[in-house]
């Protein structure tokens, strides 16, 4: 399957805060055939630093998509049943509006000056997607990790336009720990003197800070045990005379390596705004509670946790089951064992495949049936 | 209780590499009286950042030490009962020789030319500064995260030297993750263009890099839960209609007020020396397994870990204690539960106290007896 990102133009959008962004842009790719009753789409959106290209082989850089072991023919996402979209974030860098965009009132990159963006302002811009696509209601959202919050804020932004919600790794709220994470990682950038006040589009990026801040991240995305299985304390001789600032663990090495590559993707600045937007949003804000957000929400929900993220605890899932469960929402939950830990919802994909399969047949079925009896 | 940081002074020690380091200094501190029969030394060894300035009031700063609530009269090392030593390591910038001190071929600071040193090495300075106090053997050696290293270090090292050691929230060696967590600080710092590979003295110290290192460690020392005790999500009014690099979040200013005082007071090069020895340390090195690297180890060992420190986790006290019972080493276990997280060891002391009270006790008596049987 050779796919291709695919952009929609927008005139403009206006954000949670009040700040317009005029023109907008949105990558995004699909996969599988749209129904003439256009009633099995599907729209899967991405963690962190993921991008459009979810599935099958790029035209563009010949790679994989992020989710691919789960999207398509056969799959969790069965793109022989259903119409798969997955749509790139507002304040994003690759191919979506952001902070490497140019403003067109200046001819320059917005830098810094772009608006600060919220997850509900992400999922606005996927819903003026989906309209632009003739679809008046998704089968499911579903996504891990930040991923997630977007599938969760879509039930409650647009419960009428979503009949069911798939929310993986996730949380309806970043504890301290997961901000301060976070924080660690622009405060690297930032610290970087290449970084200048996020204006270094026409120069150097801050690739070192930049770096630092994604090393931070893969430790977080990994359990103690996968680490242990997948490096143990394998290392070069010693003892040694002279500090070696060359790596010396093998743990070492894959940190620098993977902080290396991804400076060649990812906008430093967009770090920034997407890590904020993470790390600001609440499900519940703007009602009382939890409980109250979900308040007239008649989506289904699947949720999967996974007993080694640390990142993102099963209790954080939990919490939401519980709120959910409490007011009688229809809600199905699993905690899977694994050792991947954060990572599990893009590498472990046996049980989670069976989990999402079922969840949506049993879902696209009963559209279908009380579609037939309303007929 | 006014106290002052003393210096050891010399003329040089041989590393485990072969190095060499001429002249040496080491800083300590002591508490309470030795007896005349030079049997009731405690030596108290740091953890990675800490200092000789263990207990009381410093006479220089007018700060109390950093085990306060663990050193003094009727506390858990009792001042009344034993003299407490604390020793500074080698390698470090609290007044023991390491990568900012001066070297004397040269006139400079030694920079990165310093040697790479090792905790035995470390160790090993202890035993010369416990050897120049005329104190044959220790009635223990305790100690928490590397601290606990060195006591472990201590009891195969020196076995005959010291009659037992209290390792707590420590290990018999680095897993990846914690290597990992030491790279990022490393990376951090040599990413500051002010490290100027580690030749900063003569101007601007990468406080940036430093800062942020620092950062990442205050994550790993305390516990999710602790965070959200101690944080939650308490923030600034919002939505911003732009990103605000000011601090938002309360664990935002916490950790950066953190980094910016850490900076103040220790040395880059340090840091980077020190991680080095903890990753590389492993008790076992020279022999075939950990079970070996006890052989012959007479000492008493009790080993104290924290439900909630998942930076030095319970299974790698485990560990040791599953050793060294299998070879029927005198050893003592307990897990306590707090949430305090890795800080436990610092703060939460009350049933610390205890144990360690009553483990120095019976070490004491059983000295005493045996001394008194030998009569």
């Amino acid at each position: 399957m050779i796919v291709s990102t695919e952009i929609a133009r927008f005139e403009g959008i206006t954000l949670e805060s009040g700040a317009h962004i005029d023109p907008v842009e949105v990558a995004y790719e699909t996969y599988g055939t749209l129904n003439a009753d256009r009633g099995n789409a599907v729209l899967v959106v991405h963690a962190f630093t993921g991008d459009a290209h979810a599935a099958g082989m790029s035209r563009e850089t010949g790679k994989p998509g992020w989710w691919d072991n789960s999207i398509g023919p056969g799959k969790a996402f069965d793109t022989d049943e259903y119409f798969v979209i997955c749509s790139n974030i507002l304040g994003g860098c690759q191919g979506t509006t952001g902070p490497a965009s140019i403003n067109p009132a200046t001819g320059k990159a917005w830098g810094m000056s772009f608006p600060a963006v919220t997850v509900r302002d992400m999922v606005r811009l996927q819903k003026m997607l989906v309209d632009s696509l003739d679809i008046r209601q998704l089968l499911a959202v579903a996504g891990g990790s930040m991923g997630g919050m977007q599938a969760l804020e879509w039930a409650v932004s647009f419960a009428e336009n979503v009949r069911s919600v798939i929310v993986i790794a996730s949380t309806a709220r970043h504890s301290p720990q997961q901000i301060a994470f976070n924080e660690v990682g622009r405060q690297s950038i930032m610290a970087d003197p290449d970084w200048n006040g996020g204006d270094y589009y026409e120069g150097a990026a801050p690739a070192r800070g930049l770096s630092v801040a994604r090393m931070v991240g893969h430790i977080t995305y990994m359990s103690d045990e996968s680490m242990r299985e997948k490096f143990g304390r394998r290392r070069k001789d010693q003892p040694a005379t002279a500090i070696d600032v060359a790596p010396e663990f093998e743990v070492e090495s894959y940190l620098r390596y993977r902080g290396s590559q991804f400076v060649t993707r990812f906008d430093a600045n967009s770090y920034i705004y997407i890590t904020k937007a993470m790390d600001t949003y609440d499900v519940s804000n703007g009602t009382a509670s939890l409980a109250d957000a979900f308040e007239g929400v008649s989506t289904r929900f699947l949720v999967i946790s996974f007993t080694s993220d640390w990142l993102y605890p099963s209790y954080q899932s939990q919490e939401i089951v519980r709120t959910l469960r409490r007011r009688n929402h229809d809600v199905a939950y699993c905690e899977l064992p694994t050792n991947y830990g954060h990572d599990a919802f893009l590498v472990d994909v046996e049980e989670q495949t069976e989990l999402i399969r079922g969840f949506l047949r049993s879902t696209f079925r009963n559209l279908a049936g009380s579609a037939g009896a309303a007929a």
